[in-house]
C-alpha cells in the first residue's frame, strides 16, 4: 500500500536529527565518542533511587500511580515555583523540555511564521520549527529600517516574527554563555517586533565557574517562556522539563497538553519532587559540577596537546559541550566518515548553522565518553585534523 | 502585554476537556463521582511495584536512566511484539496512547481534511483532531454515490479523507463493543476511500465477560493504526503507550517523536517490560478484570434498583464504562448543576458526539468511584431523573 497522498503537510517538513543517526548506525560504545549530548551516567543519583520510589510510594500512595493534573502534579509545581521564585501560576511541568519546545511552537507559529535564533543552535529545537513549516532565520536577518533610509525598491511585506529562541548559559553546540548586554540586546529586539522569547535552559544549573548571568525571563518576564530540565540535573530517563512564562500564554500549553499526553509522568513527578524539596538535587548537583568541570579541563588538555596549530575551542563555563573551529578548508562532515572508521565519533558543526554553513567546525561533548577513551580518542582526532589541514595546504 | 496576535492558527480550534474542567473546580473526592475515567486505584500493583525499581536498577543500571531509543527500548518493544504476534519493526512505543493519537493525526491531517469517526466517540481524540483543525464527520456522512444515481446539483468536490478512527473493544464513552461484521464494514469503507484506520484499544485488555473479536488490525494490518496503552494494564500514572502499525507509517511518526519529546520514558518503560515479561502483569489482569466485573455488575444492578422507567443503559462485557440514554427530553446538560450541588457527577452524552446531540444521554464510570458511595450516589440520580422525568411529563 502507498501511503504518500494521506501524509500531512508537514511531513516533507519533518528533519531527522543526524545526531540521533549516528546513534542508530554506529555501535558507540565500540569507539570514542564525542557526539551526543547524554550526561554522565556517573552524575545520576542511582543510591537516592534505590529509596526514592518507595518513599513516593509511602507518601503519596496510589495517587502517584494515577492520572494527573496537565498542569503537572501541585508538588512539583511548588517546587519549581520556590527554586524559581515565581507563582506556581507561572508554572508548567513538561514530558521533557523538548516538549517545551515544541509545545511553544505549536501554540506560536503557522506554516511560513519566522523563528529568529542565535547560531550554531539546538538541532532538536530545529527539528521542532521545521517541522511546523517554519521559517527559521539568524537574528542577524533583521535589519530595522533606520529613519530617513531610503528605499530604492517597494518595501517587502513584514515577515511574520513569532519568536526569538536563544540558549543563553552554555549553548548547545557551542557552549558559551550570552553577556549580560547581549541578553539585554535580545529583549530589545524583542520588544522592537512585540514577540516572545523562547529562553531554552537545560544546562543553566550545570556552571562550573564564572558567575551567573541573569535570566532573560527576569529581564523580559512578560515576554520569556523559559524552559528547564530535569535530564542534567536528576536524569535523562525521566522525562521531565518545565516552562516558566506569562499565565496567559501557559494557558494554551495547558489546553494544547491535554491532548497531547493528558498529563506528565506522575510517578517520576514525584521522585523529582522528593529529590529536589530533600536537597538531595542540590547535594547532587555540587557532584555532578566537580566531575564536569574535571571533564572539561581534561578535554582541553587534551586539545592543547593534540590540536595542531589553527585549531581554536571555546571554554565553557558549564554546561557538556564545547565547539572547534578548523583552519578554513577543513570539511568536518568530509572528514566524518575516516573519523568513524578509525575509531572517533563528534558531530559536524554545519548542522548547527541555518545555511549548513561553517563546515570547518564540530561540537564535541565531554560529558558522556568514558574517561580512558578520551586521550586516545582526542590524539586520534588531532592526526586526522592535522593531515586534512596539510592537504589543504598543499592543494 | 496583549499576546493574541502571536498566536499559531490551530489555537483558536483548542478545545477544553469539559471533564478536565470538571475535575479542575470540584473536589471529587467530597462528592460521589461516575465522571472522569480513572481506574480503580485498588488495580494497581503497588506490591511489585516496592521491587520493581530496584530490579531495573539491578538489571539494566544506568542505562534505565539515560535517554533512549526514539522508538522505544527495544526490551520493551520486543516484549509487545511478543504479546501481539507482531515484527519488532511493526512497534512504537508511546509517551501515553493520548499522544497516539496526537501524532497519527499530526502525521496525516491538514486544516480542513476530513477523520471519520463513529459515536459516541472518546472525548480526549477530538480534542486531538479538532486541535490540527481536522474535520471530524461521523462515519454515516459517507454514502458513496450508486451507479446509475442521479446527480441533480454539481457535485461537490470530494472531501479530503485521512482515517478512520474506531474505539472498537468497550468504548468509551458507551461501553459497547463492535461485532465483526461490524468491523469488516469500517475495514470495507477505509478500501474504498483508501484511506487508514486508527483502532485505539486502551481497553481491549480488559474483557470479563464474552468473547474476544479480531482486532481491526488483523484484519487490515497494511491499513490500521493499532494504539495500546499501560493505563489500565499497569498504572496510568506511567505514561506509556504503543502503535502498532506498517513501518512506512511508523517512520514518519518515529521523526515526528524525536522533535515531539526524544524518546519515551525510559525507567518507566523498564518497569513496564519487568512487569510485563515476568507474568506479573497476566497475573494483576486476573484481578484487575474480576474487580471491574463486579464493579459492572454492582452498577447495573443499582440501575435497576434506582433507574425509573423509561432509562435504559448499554451492558459492556468490559472496560470502565456504561451509556445512559434517558427519555427524550429530558437534557442531561441542564440537568448537570443539579446532580453536582446534590454530590454526584457524571459527563453529559452530548460530549461525545460532533453535534452535540444526544443530550438525553450519560456516561457512568464505574471503576474509579469509591464502592460505598455508589449506591447513595445512584439512589441520588435515579431522583434526579425522575424529577425531571415527570418535569418533561408535566411540560
Amino acid at each position: 500500500m502507498n501511503y504518500r497522498h494521506l501524509f500531512s503537510s508537514d511531513v516533507p517538513s519533518f528533519m531527522r536529527s543526524p545526531v540521533r543517526e549516528i546513534f542508530r548506525k554506529v555501535d558507540l560504545s565500540a569507539i570514542c565518542s564525542f557526539a551526543g549530548g547524554y550526561p554522565a551516567a556517573v552524575t545520576f543519583p542511582v543510591e537516592d533511587l534505590r529509596s526514592l520510589p518507595g518513599l513516593v510510594l509511602d507518601k503519596y500512595g496510589t495517587k502517584a500511580l494515577q492520572y494527573g493534573a496537565t498542569q503537572g502534579v501541585p508538588e512539583l509545581r511548588e517546587a519549581i515555583a520556590k527554586r524559581y521564585n515565581v507563582p506556581v501560576s507561572m508554572v508548567q511541568i513538561t514530558t521533557s523540555s523538548q516538549q517545551g519546545i515544541d509545545v511553544c511552537t505549536r501554540i506560536l507559529v503557522d506554516p511560513g511564521d519566522v523563528i529568529l535564533t542565535t547560531e550554531p543552535t539546538y538541532l532538536g529545537a530545529l527539528q521542532s520549527f521545521k517541522a511546523y513549516r517554519a521559517d527559521v532565520r539568524p537574528i542577524s536577518s533583521v535589519r530595522p529600517p533606520k529613519p530617513g533610509e531610503v528605499c530604492a525598491d517597494a518595501p517587502a511585506p513584514k515577515p511574520h516574527y513569532k519568536f526569538i529562541y536563544v540558549i543563553p548559559d552554555f549553548n548547545n553546540p557551542s557552549g558559551e554563555t550570552m553577556s549580560l548586554a547581549e541578553r539585554e540586546q535580545i529583549v530589545a529586539l524583542a520588544r522592537e517586533l512585540d514577540i516572545i522569547i523562547v529562553e531554552d535552559s537545560p544546562y543553566r544549573e550545570i556552571r562550573y565557574t564564572g558567575e551567573d548571568v541573569p535570566m532573560i525571563r527576569e529581564l523580559a518576564p512578560e515576554r520569556t517562556l523559559h524552559l528547564g530540565s530535569f535530564s542534567k540535573i536528576f536524569a535523562p530517563g525521566f522525562r521531565l522539563g518545565w516552562i516558566i512564562g506569562p499565565e496567559e500564554l501557559l494557558e494554551q500549553i495547558y489546553i494544547c497538553k491535554q491532548a497531547l499526553d493528558l498529563c506528565p509522568p506522575v510517578f517520576d513527578q514525584y521522585m523529582a519532587t522528593e529529590f529536589l524539596t530533600s536537597g538531595a538535587l542540590d547535594a547532587n548537583l555540587v557532584k555532578t559540577k566537580a566531575e564536569y568541570r574535571r571533564r572539561r579541563d581534561l578535554m582541553v588538555s587534551l586539545l592543547d596537546k593534540y590540536m595542531p596549530e589553527g585549531v581554536k575551542w571555546t571554554y565553557p563555563e558549564g554546561g557538556l559541550f564545547l565547539f572547534l573551529t578548523l583552519p578554513e578548508g577543513v570539511d568536518t562532515i568530509e572528514m566524518y566518515d575516516e573519523a568513524l572508521s578509525k575509531g572517533v565519533a563528534y558531530v559536524a558543526g554545519s548542522f548547527f548553522y541555518l545555511d549548513g554553513s561553517h563546515r570547518n567546525t564540530m561540537r564535541l561533548n565531554f560529558s558522556f565518553v568514558a574517561e580512558e577513551k578520551m586521550e586516545p580518542g582526542m590524539k586520534l582526532l588531532g592526526e586526522i585534523v592535522k593531515k586534512r589541514i596539510d592537504g589543504t595546504k598543499t592543494l
